[in-house]
């Protein structure tokens, strides 16, 4: 990222930054550019309703919408663009880090590219038609090339000289990736290893043979992990050939993750879709939107419960205290349920479990599904035994009687919630669905289902 | 991280290292510590069962612990320790970075403490003494002390002499903070502005007066937000008095914000307590202790439900058809307002919202509250009068009242929800509670209970 004049490193109360914004003064405008950190001007977007975003976008002057555009919505930022003169929308993207810029360009409709492209430097239409050749959502669309490399058969002092010249466009220079003539990839060295060195040391003593590195087709998520896993400042990003093309920088990494992780809490509540604006960014409409499908689909499932209970009518009819404990059975199992799924989507998404593990997860959630259920059912037989108002009609049975079905349901409904919960998500992922998709929502309305045939046909059979 | 004989870099197949591991063979296991990265080794030990992990710990050798210690979990570590002749518990401590050691300490008993502290060089003694001073959910809990400062009156070349000697020592030295001669922050340099300026160059022309840096009493989610926010690779951290006492780096802040996330997660489901642990490394027992709690207070609250609709038993017998939608209503405010709380949940985690947001938040999900309602209402009143199949009895009224008092209690169930969904968090957060512990099993609940009041009350009201 250039180092311009308004790219200040202080950290600014984001209240004065949203107040300076709100004013709609262009004065105050570059005022807030000299003085905060773009970090905090995103928070403060962040805060900002759909109209008064617009409202401010529309004033940026081009300074300093260059200075923030790696930290706005890249949606805002092309919209801002086009209404700039060619030589500020110049201006604008030779100053966007790669990433971003190829970011901004695939927001674009496609039609719209080729008049930007033009507008770029040699160097960077190159870069960014190279990185454009890969998905967004692939190791090679999110790295940056702004990298250093060095060949082996340098000596440090050639090495240095080489590096100065990148010095500032590099986003991660303490890493140095060591490389042979076909560009690919020996090693890396640090620059620490590098000025601490005697100038005429070959850097193929220096370096270390580490070999950790990232296909370009690969998803960013395995890239993100493997930043993670090996608590790497840069992972090297390579094409087909081999060849060191990118790098995926810890910055990159701890971004990617935490869209993941988002992604992954959405689709755990059946919330569609992905949402690159912040929660308050969004309007009701787009809100809405990313809900209903499942809100509407979840609602069909769950006539059929109610379908189920009709079916079931006659015993509900001579029992009417099976009623009273429907609701308990049903949500138990709903909750158990989510509770194993979280565990097991979030297992999954960490890397700490995969598909073959099946039978292991399942067997390990049957036991805890036995316990709670135990336990659940115990409580329950124990009130309905003991601490049931009298005025409370149990029809012919006996209280000692419903206290068996029901603490029996309960126990198995618990446990077909558990194995159900934790056997679906892994299921899912088995035939390559994303595991969260599966998930909350509808398996809670799928035992809903199962808790209702596992009460009833219980009182059933016990009742005759 | 100390560079031994055993911390190579190359990744090698979980699977050939779980072979390895399971083998129990010591040869084999020094084998693995030579080839694998550790991180793959973190990876192969959360697919371990705890009597597999057992076996494998008790074996190991004080070297590979040393070499593994800092990606295995410090309960492990511990328990081996124990078990080690005092000069190979000398070593182990020796190797561990600061951090994990302090992590370590922290994790025994009291009084099993000076024991191992005494074990100590003077320097890391004094280190963890002064780290141990911080609570361990706070940044100076979590950061390291191996950083790299220079005072502002230094030349390039002095200030080169002085790193080289910690060189190796230092966790980040890409990230040089400059201080005064109390050891206050005045900014920062990089090791590549060194590297390349002339050696004569005084300090205070190079560097950059970044002052960004956070109390040693923070909560470490901040100081990781921070890291996060303006993109850093260091964050420093200072004490009361202003000083430089540490960092917090790029992968703790990842390793930070990924625990987080998980227990924003596991919250949201009902599950309590912090796991270090993995997954599979949990044992049933373990799993059940974290998730009975809310399972039986959701249960008892479900049990209300139960008692809600007995109140309305006479509604009921008498308009038999409303039965057959009761769990329909119910289910759709329990998965409405579990989207809010994920949306709201989320965005607060990521700094996106605060608390003054309560009423813009509150007015955005009511409009989408609104929205979905109408549409969910809209559906069940025309499939209520159009595609009800004519075996249902509607009792004495008509299937178009039915499907009012059907269609708008959904309506206000689902408003009602997507209100409490999102308020509750928000509510919780401003009188300091996490917010995710009020999260969707104690929404459910409460909607459940919500949407059968509203339910019968307009039925009863309609119906007369």
């Amino acid at each position: 990222m250039g180092e311009s004049e308004f790219t200040s490193q202080q950290p600014v109360d984001v209240d004065t930054i949203l107040e300076g914004l709100r004013s709609l003064s262009v004065d105050r405008i570059n005022e807030i550019a000299r003085e905060a950190h773009p970090g905090d001007v995103e928070v403060a977007f962040e805060r900002l309703d759909d109209s008064d975003r617009e409202e401010v976008m529309a004033l940026l002057p081009a300074e300093v919408l260059s200075a923030w555009a790696d930290y706005l919505p890249a949606a805002d930022v092309e919209k801002r663009l086009e209404t700039l003169p060619r030589t500020e929308q110049r201006e604008v993207l030779e100053s966007l880090s790669d990433d971003e810029l190829v970011d901004l360009l695939q927001e674009m409709e496609e039609e719209d590219r080729p008049q930007y492209i033009e507008l770029l430097g040699e160097e960077k239409r190159q870069v960014s038609e190279d990185l454009m050749r890969y998905p967004e959502e692939t190791a090679g669309g999110r790295m940056t090339m702004a990298m250093a490399t060095v060949r082996e058969n340098l000596s440090v002092e050639e090495a240095l000289r080489q590096l100065e010249a990148v010095r500032d466009e590099a986003e991660i220079l303490s890493r140095i990736f060591v490389v042979d003539q076909d560009s690919r990839l020996l090693g890396k060295v640090r620059l620490r290893d590098l000025a601490f060195s005697d100038r005429k040391t070959p850097i193929s003593e220096l370096m270390d043979s580490d070999q950790i590195s990232v296909s370009a087709m690969a998803d960013q998520e395995e890239a993100a992990q493997m930043v993670a896993r090996y608590d790497l400042m840069a992972l090297p990003v390579i094409d087909e050939e081999g060849r060191v093309i990118g790098v995926i920088t810890h910055d990159d990494a701890l971004e990617i993750l935490e869209e993941e992780s988002t992604e992954d809490m959405e689709r755990i509540s059946g919330i569609g879709g992905y949402g690159e604006l912040a929660y308050l960014q969004t309007s009701a409409v787009a809100h809405f939107k990313r809900r209903f499908g499942w809100i509407v689909a979840l609602a069909f499932m769950a006539l059929c419960s109610g379908f189920i209970l009709h079916a079931f009518e006659s015993i509900l009819k001579s029992y009417y205290i099976l009623a009273l404990y429907l609701p308990m059975v049903v949500a138990a199992g709903g909750n158990t349920g989510a509770q194993s799924a979280t565990m097991v989507i979030r297992a999954m998404s960490l890397g700490e479990l995969d598909t073959r593990e099946f039978w292991r997860v399942l067997w390990k959630e049957g036991r805890v599904g036995i316990m709670l259920g135990s336990l659940l059912g115990l409580c329950v037989f124990l009130q309905i035994n003991f601490l049931l108002p009298s005025t409370f009609d149990t029809g012919t049975v006996s209280a000692f009687k419903v206290g068996l079905v029901v603490g029996f349901a309960l126990m198995a409904q618990v446990l077909t919630s558990t194995l159900i919960g934790a056997g679906l998500p892994v299921a899912a992922k088995r035939i390559n669905l994303d595991p969260a998709v599966v998930a909350s929502p509808a398996i809670t309305t799928l035992v809903d289902m199962s808790g209702s045939v596992i009460y009833f046909g219980l009182a059933g059979w016990l009742f005759g």
